[in-house]
């Protein structure tokens, strides 16, 4: 009884809180409304001030240990020939998210395309000439209401699963993440608070793996009943919610955020977004960022301090050797010195390694010896 | 406690079903062994017959509504310079299988591959060139050994969702499909069912829907509760895990499937898979096709039966008009009346449509009318 009455008290906290966020939203819209009506009723040009999303005016903050956006913003103006279009696409965009809002629905990327699809009065001209439009004015509405894209009751694909010592609720659902079978919990979109809280956890940390298949082999092996974790997987480049999902294990619950990706500039760069955010969604650093994340390997030196053969050799191509010299001179690494060795180790080797290429040690090397190794011995990438 | 002793009765039969399988893929794995062997003692050329999967070897059976693989073979040989590569994968594999069922453990097709990598003794030459020659190997010996890559201990990677009125066990993990949230049950890519067991069903029928952002539509609006279901996706074409689940819930629970895809060739190919099976994988179809499938839409006619916007119209370019044309001709298509209709009145119509551009009526128009009609009118393409 005590039980049932406090899952009602937390799901009537989840619906205040909602409430708060759309109230909060619901204003800001009308304020950019309001402004824009004000101008044009006073006779003046309307416009509307969007930050800018470039790498311009993206800063390093070294200090936080992420991303950030800067001042700069340019000014959308309505009698502009080259800014009209965009200025109504804002204001059309703005007006849906107000509908969704009311409506307490959300909706997908491409389902606000087709929303906002129309085609304009007396003319031939489409509201949108395709979903890629669409999805910018989408990001600078993020940016210049100060909201997020799930405040704005938009979401995205789907991306990644999660298993192990925790229990959430997901829309007030319960899900014992101990009892998630070979499968797992899909991570949804929208994983903010008032879509999911964490309720009990047991884990003491997260292991973030690159792809399902590995994920598969460590769910298979039960490590995280062994290593008494969680165990995540982003499908490649985690999506925003995969992103906001650890960072909220992080931050809420203090878990350390362990990623184990691929010897390559592609595992570099994913540990790169998901430790200081990225430079297109720099305004979302603050929710997005993990400073404290830790890259677990593959490492460059793995080749020799694991006794590896030849056969997990894959040799780097002319585009591989340019973007790990790009990465290499992102301010963040490069005043790491254990990033600059290991991004140098990687170009001296020639060749790039695949987590899933230590099988050719043994099928549950990476599981039972691999990882436990590298955790006991504190062995890491910052 | 009579529960209990009910799950442990079930738990130990499903090992029991494992170990039998497990003995029978063994021993299939043993005789092709032996029987190499067993030539090569005696003198004779070892080779083995494997299973032609082309288009000339595949037959429409049109009685059981499906595409069954035909009898032709090619004999690979070891002495033969074309073919000795290949045998010699092939018996790589086949011990790497054999491990792996030792082992009780499963691998990717990608951890496959590195297993069974390595340069051969005192030449450069690799086992494999790519993971894709590996792949293919690993196909012949489903079909030459007559035995599925999940029985192989083989898993790919996983896509698609599920939630509804069902509860399910994975590998000894009660889930309730009912409270899985935003998220889902992350549809494994072996659903066998050694792996998973369906408890208690109420749903009377499944939604498949293509993408994963239409599935968080009808989710979010509680379609399954309303219209008592089970909703899954595929993240496009769904994969063997999610087909398998799909036959298996439609043969074994007797819920019919219906498929909300979209009107252009991709989602009639989808759909045509669902129902009949591929080329690639004819000699799965008796485990894989689902000649009860029914297309629910969208359909050519909705633009004017739905009454629906110009802005819904994607243009056909000339590789859509050619892939639509071939897909008329596929023979289960061919005397098909209602699909030659179908393809017919889309080419005329000049447009594809996306389930998504519904969205141009209500946000809930799919979810609310546009399905909940078609069902009831038993409106669908079989």
């Amino acid at each position: 009884m005590a039980k049932k009455a406090a899952a009602a008290a937390n799901a009537s906290n989840v619906t205040k809180s909602v409430k708060e966020r759309d109230t909060r939203t619901m204003s800001r819209i009308v304020d950019l409304a309001d402004s824009v009506a004000s101008k044009a009723l006073a006779g003046r040009e309307p416009k509307v001030a969007i930050p800018l999303r470039t790498k311009s005016n993206t800063i390093w903050n070294r200090k936080r240990g992420m991303l950030e956006m800067g001042d700069a913003a340019a000014e959308r103006e309505l009698f502009n020939l080259n800014q009209a279009k965009q200025f109504m696409q804002t204001c059309l965009h703005a007006n849906s998210i107000k509908e969704l809002i009311e409506a307490e629905k959300t909706l997908s990327l491409r389902g606000m395309f087709y929303k906002g699809l129309h085609t304009v009065q007396g003319t031939k001209e489409k509201t949108f000439a395709d979903q890629d439009e669409s999805d910018g004015i989408l990001e600078d509405l993020e940016v210049s209401l100060g909201s997020l894209r799930e405040e704005l009751h938009i979401f995205a694909k789907k991306k990644g699963t999660m298993i192990g010592n925790i229990t959430i609720v997901d829309t007030g659902d319960e899900i014992d993440c101990r009892r998630m079978g070979s499968g797992g919990y899909a991570i949804p979109s929208i994983v903010e608070p008032d879509v999911i809280q964490f309720k009990k956890c047991d884990a003491k940390f997260v292991l973030h793996v690159e792809k399902d298949t590995v994920w598969g082999r460590f769910n298979e092996d039960k490590f995280w009943q062994k290593h008494n974790c969680i165990l995540t997987e982003g499908g490649g480049q985690p999506s925003r919610g995969v992103r906001r999902l650890l960072q909220r294990l992080n931050n809420e619950l203090g878990l350390p955020i362990y990623c184990l990706l691929d010897c390559d500039p592609w595992g570099h760069y994913i540990f790169s977004v998901i430790k200081q955010g990225s430079i297109s969604l720099a305004f979302e650093s603050n929710r997005l960022a993990i400073p404290d994340a830790k890259f677990i390997g593959i490492r460059s030196k793995d080749y020799t301090a694991c006794d590896l053969s030849d056969d997990v050799k894959v040799e780097m191509n002319d585009t591989d050797i340019k973007r790990a010299k790009e990465i290499a001179a992102y301010p963040w690494f490069l005043g790491h010195k254990g990033w600059q060795a290991e991004i140098d180790l990687m170009l001296r080797n020639g060749f790039k390694m695949e987590v899933e290429s230590l099988i050719t040690k043994d099928i549950s090397y990476v599981t039972e010896e691999y990882v436990p190794q590298r955790l006991k011995a504190k062995d890491w990438l910052v």
